[in-house]
């Protein structure tokens, strides 16, 4: 038997309709804070993605020569297509310009918990500004959209990568060294970035302050600790957020997100809930179009990782209800399956969803079904209603049961 | 510059807001015709598509080996991976299932007008049933789809194939042959199909009838041409269709579907604006669970080619007006950018599509961009309206403003 590729999902009705249903709520919240859709193909050529990461990135792409010899891979991430996008036809539109999108990427990688090869993110970017309000917009959308989805335990934390790579360049760690330290200290891996940096000469207390530095944790206060004018910046961000009703954002500056392109805020949020796991979302300001040929724009953005988010909802007892249909018609014999079809016509016509019995399945069984595909009504077509108009609407919550003529049926249902 | 690969697209917010408004109708058809979405990955196993069509689609598909040496390949269509996830997760299911899919889809072919590499396709499968109300019910919800949408010119021609093959076992096509014959009748080549059938033997008024047949074209009258079961069957449908309101449908017996699977009722949907390549919608009934390892059952299904559909609906001049956002929020001067942004977080927080400057615009220039983003409103902030609790509502289209206290402004907005 033929089984879905390793790594990848079908999503059945039941799952899909919850799916869809969060995903209209991030939609909807998109909407609101005046972002537009925006939507790339599904590959690119695979120079985008090693211009964003680096050359270490094919080891997790999906990459493949197309039937032209075109080097393509399909997309890890979106913010590069978007990105290349923006470059190829809107880099002249007014400033900023604000997008989302949400769609498959894929990386090749170990599936567990939480982590698919094709797997679903939601993201968005405002690109052609940079500002404390706009770092602020940004975060604040990230933190809403959770919020909506009902998610009860999470944490944001903003950090300023710029703080962090200024403190390392005057501790003397030279530039081509610079990511591999970042690296280490994105995954908290102090006992590994030791030995790096004594390896360039670093001194003990040098060392020290660093890691002090990315265990800066806490409220607005310990900004005062923050070198340079990143401290005010970072305040400033803060105060739009509280401005905007999100108050319930820490200062760390150990988020470092392991990718050169971010220049100043970066921030993450986490769900504990999903243990080792648990980023959710993930973002910052950054430039990137200059290195797909475009100007140098600056531009912040954000990706929630939806997979991730669903699962820590799961995990905190979130559930969803299916909607069901509002009416299923079932003929009560062969003579009047035509009559029904006629019926079922007339619901779908007024916009209801409607369905009628394919099956030639006996009363008791129809209903049966209906049940199962949770109708909140079954409209009964039999020869003595129909001689003067009306069918038989039953309630399938209550079990009550009144005849209607076929005019009002719809809108008897409608309720 | 990088572009996206040759075939593929870019839909930035204008394009995209309409494919969406689009999409969402025919979503909402299938909801009301009791259909559930449905959704698999966008790669599968190569096996599954060579199962499906042979393995002459190889030609077409992006077909890689990952990097655990899989051949896997882009979904050319989607009608196979459902069928796959139906015999996986779904083949207990109460019958009849009842899904629909929308999606990309990928071939390597030569990219032309309404002809992509990256295409998008809705499509709506009915698995486990085999009844002339069965295909009736997925004729109509695909007519109610081009309908709703809009178009004004289509046609939808019903053939079967089960009649096409027994005219050519009798004349003496062999088995082996008969794929060979089949694939030049579809394209009406018949100078080509001629030597076929003469090279095997098959007598000029055989040949003749033949070809009569699949001319074959009109109302149900025409089926007392048609020999055996299958002119009743067909009949049946068109009666059922004739109950449901969809009376502008014709039988062509010239309607051949390329594939081996299909079993009976085959039908096409076409829009002759669009020329040579007017085929928007093809579907009928099949079998195809039997090859993926299930067991052998009997489904009726469509695909509708959305850009092909768009662009038909494009040539017919029918237009789609941007929605555009509730409300733009201005600050008057830099000492009131925060109590802007708490403003903004207000209006989103009642449900309204608001933005908020973020570039520091003078108020012209402010006002221009609220206008070219099709803002309805625009919400202007300055210290003495704030003084008291108020800010400026003015009416983008009449240009009217008010002064409106902060509490009613959301109200104010939505009307």
């Amino acid at each position: 038997m033929i089984q879905c590729p390793r790594g990848t999902r079908d999503f059945l009705p039941d799952e899909l309709e919850k799916r869809r249903a969060y995903e209209a709520v991030l939609r909807d919240v998109a909407r609101r804070f005046g972002f537009r859709e925006i939507e790339t193909p599904i590959f690119e050529e695979a120079e985008l993605f090693i211009l964003r990461s680096g050359p270490n990135v094919m080891k997790e792409l999906y990459a493949f020569k197309d039937k032209g010899d075109r080097d393509i891979a399909l997309r890890p991430e979106m913010t590069a297509p978007v990105v290349r996008a923006f470059v190829n036809g809107m880099s002249n539109d007014p400033k900023p310009i604000k997008v989302f999108y949400f769609g498959q990427c894929f990386r090749y990688e170990r599936p567990q918990s939480g982590r698919y090869r094709e797997f679903f993110q939601f993201g968005a970017e405002i690109i052609g500004s940079a500002t404390p309000e706009t770092d602020a917009e940004a975060i604040a959308m990230a933190a809403f959209m959770i919020k909506e989805l009902g998610l009860k335990n999470y944490k944001v934390r903003i950090g300023h990568i710029g703080v962090l790579r200024q403190k390392i360049a005057d501790i003397g760690v030279p530039k081509d060294r610079t990511a591999e330290v970042l690296q280490k200290l994105d995954k908290k891996l102090y006992d590994e970035a030791e030995p790096i940096l004594r390896d360039i000469g670093v001194s003990d207390g040098d060392i020290k302050s660093l890691f002090e530095l990315t265990e800066t944790v806490g409220g607005v206060e310990v900004l005062d600790k923050v070198p340079g004018d990143a401290g005010t910046y970072l305040g400033e961000v803060i105060d739009y957020l509280k401005r905007m009703g999100v108050d319930d954002v820490e200062i760390d500056l150990g988020v470092v997100r392991g990718l050169d392109y971010y220049t100043g805020m970066v921030f993450e949020a986490e769900a504990p809930v999903l243990g080792a796991e648990k980023q959710i979302c993930g973002g910052g300001s950054y430039t990137l179009s200059e290195l797909f040929g475009g100007e140098k724009v600056f531009s912040t953005g954000f990706a929630i990782g939806f997979d991730r988010i669903l699962l820590a909802m799961e995990k905190e007892g979130i559930s969803y209800e299916r909607k069901g249909i509002d009416a299923y018609v079932v003929p009560v014999s062969e003579d009047v399956r035509k009559d029904a079809s006629a019926i079922v016509a007339k619901l779908r016509e007024s916009g209801l969803a409607a369905d009628v019995d394919l099956m030639g399945r006996k009363m008791s069984k129809a209903l049966k079904y209906a049940s199962g595909i949770c109708a909140r009504y079954a409209v009964i077509v039999g020869n003595d209603e129909l001689s003067d108009g009306s069918v038989t609407v039953r309630d399938m919550t209550t079990g009550e049961q009144a005849k209607v003529s076929i005019e009002d049926m719809a809108s008897k249902i409608k309720g």
